[in-house]
């Protein structure tokens, strides 16, 4: 395992030490896999990072410590056989007195034996304050998202040419599947979607045996992952002849996703995309979108921020978000269009590069 | 969606209700996935379940609405916008006093939350009293996790004979992995492991562009999901000539490997199965045998009993574990040898179909 070590990352750890005093903290400690992955390199599926003011080490169990050591630079790898033995131990020798730690990944049962580990020591929950750790990205980042995102559009393009009415779901699903995996990405960023005719209706459908038939709508939710890095796209495809309704919910959902798009850009409150999407589809129609308009995209395939009415982020340059708006009428159809953008300072660029134009295929 | 309504789930939380009284609660809420799936059937990747003395409420988003009704039975839905506070007035409205949630999956932030939310009432956090909730299977969880081990023991099977040295460990993964997907494997179950000489001492090795060559072991860890349930087998393929160290060191994985499944049998304290492990591999091997012997395996590929040297848990009957005993060599090799099997009364039955003499590809 020979990896190119990311000399980004002492950056990421230096930006974290400058919150230390106003998150009155002496030392951070990590239990999310995805963030240890940001600030360290580190890629397994076991550990913790412990952050203080001049020290990172990674706290790793047996299985690990050779890949650790090659992942790694510039910081203390440590074995532990017990993780919670091992994690107070360490601070107990480093002398950390008040140890922040992400309340929105920490379990309960971690939480509260390593607290009763470490008598005399305060653990803060920190959640506003690591909440969009990885929001803003890079641009090693950028460049692999966007590889990842060129990688399924054209697994999508490639399969646009095959698709007919009479393939199942699942023919459909594992066709994109061999095709992006064939083309070198990694592996899936989440379970394909591929939902016809009334399944499309529901918008986390699984790929059944049902064929595709004429007058069906396809929903296709595809994304894979590429050095860790996530891509998220989703076309609604139309087979045969559609209804007026039909036609008009597709033309609407279109013009939703295109407004919301022209919205993004910096410093724009991530509700008023969702709210866009929500003045589009008015009255009539706005019961049947069934969720927000986005989120982020990283490591994670789901990651703040989110793009929805209760949300209070802010966009920022630089942030890796969706646009999908939909709309679902159980019993019959669904639609949905997505696409993952980039924010820039005036505007958003789209890393998902399929056209969404309606297409018909008779 | 049409899908098959599960029978035995209603007994599982007759099961749950039994323990209310020594827990001292009068609810349950899970907010863990796979336990959700387990007891109510719905497969979405968010919600919550909340189950008291005589009600069982499914709590999902809108997204997942029509989704719940067609996958569950006998179960109240309910739609919330915000999820804690959606089930905080359930728990309001059903005037629960006394709530057990998952210590072990439930994040701080949410405990924190959804206390704050409920005054007056109790969160009791539970640990051991649901940690082997999904550990010992029914009928129908074996049979589909002997159908998901047959997929990837034949996956494995077909791609041996196609194994040569000059392909890379990228190339090897992938064509396990179409195999898999192509016989109607729902999803890979981990991130496939194909790791050759050198790489092959990281136990959890990512496949990489190396090339394989004579004198090489490669190490295969591969498993699928069928139908929610996972399989995990490896294997340790030989090419060209191998030296003494390395043919003795199979041998010794073998043996250990051989005579810990001997021992497998319910009310056997899975900790002495690690120690027959570590009994075979010595003074002179112990300290290259990184990691515990052997896991759980059923909707998640890694659940509980552990089978570690600190593992306090008792091997049952239809308990489904891996039994993997392996030898790194920093700088040099790896070798693993892993099967799945099924706990049984006075014995264990292999899941996972591989014959695991030494197999050696000129």
């Amino acid at each position: 395992m020979r990896r190119q070590k990311n000399k980004i990352l002492p950056d990421r750890i230096y930006n974290l030490r400058q919150k230390f005093s106003s998150c009155k903290i002496d030392s951070l400690i990590f239990f999310n896999m995805s963030n240890i992955r940001y600030l360290s390199g580190f890629t397994g599926s076991e550990g913790a990072l412990l952050i203080n003011s001049d020290k990172t080490i990674l706290l790793v169990d047996g299985r690990y410590v050779a890949q650790a050591g090659a992942e790694t630079n510039g910081l203390q790898i440590k074995e532990y056989k017990d993780k919670i033995e091992g994690i107070a131990r360490t601070i107990k020798k480093l002398k950390l007195k008040r140890i922040g730690v992400e309340a929105n990944s920490i379990t309960l049962e971690i939480y509260n034996q390593l607290k009763n580990s470490i008598p005399g020591k305060v653990l803060v929950a920190l959640n506003d304050e690591l909440k969009l750790l990885r929001a803003c990205k890079d641009k090693t980042e950028i460049a692999l998202m966007a590889k990842a995102a060129e990688m399924s559009s054209s697994s999508i393009r490639s399969l646009i040419g095959k698709l007919k009415p009479g393939l199942t779901e699942k023919d459909v699903a594992l066709q994109l599947e061999l095709s992006a995996l064939r083309a070198g990405a990694d592996e899936l960023a989440f379970s394909t979607i591929v939902a016809a005719g009334e399944n499309a209706a529901f918008p986390h459908a699984k790929p059944t045996d049902r064929k595709i038939k004429k007058g069906d709508f396809v929903v296709i939710d595809f994304g894979v992952k590429y050095k860790g890095y996530c891509s998220d796209e989703t076309c609604t495809i139309a087979f045969g002849k559609l209804t007026g309704r039909q036609k008009n919910a597709y033309q609407i959902v279109k013009d939703a996703h295109d407004l919301a798009l022209n919205y993004v850009k910096a410093d724009v409150p991530a509700t008023c995309i969702d709210q866009h999407v929500r003045n589009v589809f008015g009255e009539k129609y706005e019961r049947y979108f069934v969720h927000g308009t986005g989120h982020g995209v990283g490591l994670e395939v789901h990651e703040a921020p989110r793009l929805a009415s209760n949300s209070t982020d802010i966009l920022k340059t630089n942030m890796v978000v969706t646009v999908e708006p939909g709309l679902y009428i159980p019993g019959f159809w669904g639609i949905r269009i997505e696409d993952t953008v980039l924010v820039k300072e005036k505007s958003c660029e789209k890393l998902t590069k399929m056209d969404k134009e309606l297409i018909i295929i008779e």
